[in-house]
């Protein structure tokens, strides 16, 4: 009764055994915008869902100069030699794909971490959307499940709602800042403050110790007029100086402690649960309104309607009314 | 050539002349779902739009106990006695459905200013759902115009999305918080102190003078850890006293100033127009998502995906995907 193994069933052993060729080759795959490429995708995926091992996924974001790289090589070394653990980073840069051929960067940005054994670093996708990043990204985060990986660093430049789709599909998010007074506000992206589950102050070395200490303080402060965004725990503070590999620990403690927490009471998981399930949601929302946005008759009448809203003859809402009024959706015969 | 006036066209009339029972049958017939109903409303609407008044649109927010009405009140008072103004007053309250007739109720809390010839009070619509009140607000406050109000300030309970939708209809959106130390988190939601162009500690009076003074410099610090939502406005923090009458002039002045700057540079019907398109793309989304949900065929569908993906056999994306492949979706004929 044996079968004639398919190249997605080597391609999965290897995965799950651990190969880093199989691997590479797995993420290209879902990367891949090809129809063909896409039903391999979703063969594949089947084939390693259910191998996946326990991980902690960590969101790192923060604005450019800020020390990312640096932050995530040291952490990563920590990681790695002192706590043995598997290490892999996945970034996330909706604008990459304007220069393209970013894997060099990447690797020369964090030389030392790309050298560990236990390491594997994967430059953003080059896809055009940042939904397509992000759903590659989240199923590249599979893969490396299934590869073994025990602990996930997605990183974001924060570009657009990037740090929002991280956000959507890690257990920890960390906002990486610099040291600066008070009023400068460092770029800082609306609500990412407020989904942070910690704040590192990087760069707490030299002649801007002082100055770290003082913006962690303050952001401290700031917290304080705002409400958590979860129900069971209250964001952190701390700096850390990634170039002179200070602070990895209290920084990695008070990672294990929001997991341990989380994991205990079930939140974790749960939490994981209703990301995938907003995940579809969002990616349902979107698909249908991109396949709306396709539709050239819907964009004519849209556009008529839009110019007398510009002008004052109709209300937004009654716009809308009279459009929707108009539409026939069906499904089409089931599998 | 003389037709034959219709109802709509009386009621038109009537409303632009300025006669009140002519406005509150026509706030009426935009908060009705019927269908017979909606269409006489896109009558009215078409008649007035063209008729409306140049006006300032003020949102107005705060958690309960914070004296919301005493300051509306006050402001509104002085307003109408200090600077001839029209005023009008609506409240968006999603919850109100539940207990319905709050006319009375929204009457008796600010019974001072409901006296006033050149002020109308309209409470809540009792419609379910946001998306509903929403535009029975946005399209009252075209009636508003019409009528001749000058100051139109719609208040809002902040339940749900309520307060993002009140932004979204509003010139000037102004956060109300009481005197409380900054670790009290006064229930404030996430980013709604980021919406605000400005904040006012109400209650600054008797033995809560000194706390509102200090609790106002905490959130001035606070502020300076975010990014502005305009480019072109800091949000300013004051404070004053709704009971004792204390620092209305300050408040209109700091809204005033808004005003001018946004008015000369031409934001201010810029973003109006960017409002309404928002809420012409925003309609349709929810329409289009609305009539999917009414869709049983799709929803049974979406379940098994939704156990699919839950059960860990499918990601997300994956399984959007699938589903939406099998949509057909067309435009009926034109006009």
């Amino acid at each position: 009764m044996e079968q004639k193994k398919t190249d997605i069933d080597v391609l999965a052993n290897g995965l799950i055994s651990g190969d880093r060729k199989a691997l590479s080759r797995a993420i290209t795959l879902v990367e891949s915008d090809n129809r063909e490429h896409r039903q391999q995708a979703t063969e594949l995926l089947e084939r390693i869902l259910p191998h996946r091992k326990t991980s902690l996924r960590i969101g790192i974001t923060g604005t450019p100069g800020v020390g990312k790289s640096t932050f995530i090589e040291s952490f990563g070394l920590f990681l790695v030699k002192e706590n043995e653990l598997n290490v892999a980073v996945l970034a996330i840069d909706p604008t990459s794909s304007k220069t393209k051929g970013s894997i060099l960067g990447d690797k020369t940005r964090m030389s030392e971490l790309a050298q560990e054994k236990n390491v594997y670093i994967r430059p953003s996708p080059s896809k055009g959307s940042l939904g397509g990043v992000t759903a590659a990204s989240m199923e590249s985060i599979y893969l490396l499940e299934a590869a073994g990986f025990d602990t996930i660093i997605v990183e974001t430049v924060g570009v657009g709602q990037s740090e929002t789709a991280v956000h959507g599909m890690v257990d920890f998010f960390l906002l990486l800042i610099q040291p600066a007074s008070g009023d400068q506000l460092q770029g800082i992206k609306r609500g990412i403050v407020e989904m942070a589950d910690g704040i590192v102050v990087n760069k707490a070395d030299g002649s801007l110790m002082d100055k770290a200490v003082e913006t962690s303080k303050e952001y401290y402060q700031a917290l304080q007029m705002m409400p958590s965004v979860r129900d069971d725990w209250r964001t952190k503070v701390m700096h850390c100086s990634a170039l002179e590999h200070r602070n990895m620990d209290g920084i990695w403690e008070m990672i294990r402690e929001f997991e341990s927490k989380r994991r205990s009471s079930g939140k974790l998981l749960e939490n994981r649960k209703l990301q995938e399930l907003s995940w579809f949601d969002h990616s349902l929302r979107e698909g249908l309104l991109e396949i709306m946005m396709e539709y050239d008759e819907w964009n004519t009448r849209k556009e008529e309607v839009r110019e007398r809203i510009r002008s004052g003859q109709v209300s937004p809402f009654q716009g809308a009314e009279e459009l929707l009024s108009k539409l026939k959706i069906n499904l089409g015969p089931g599998n």
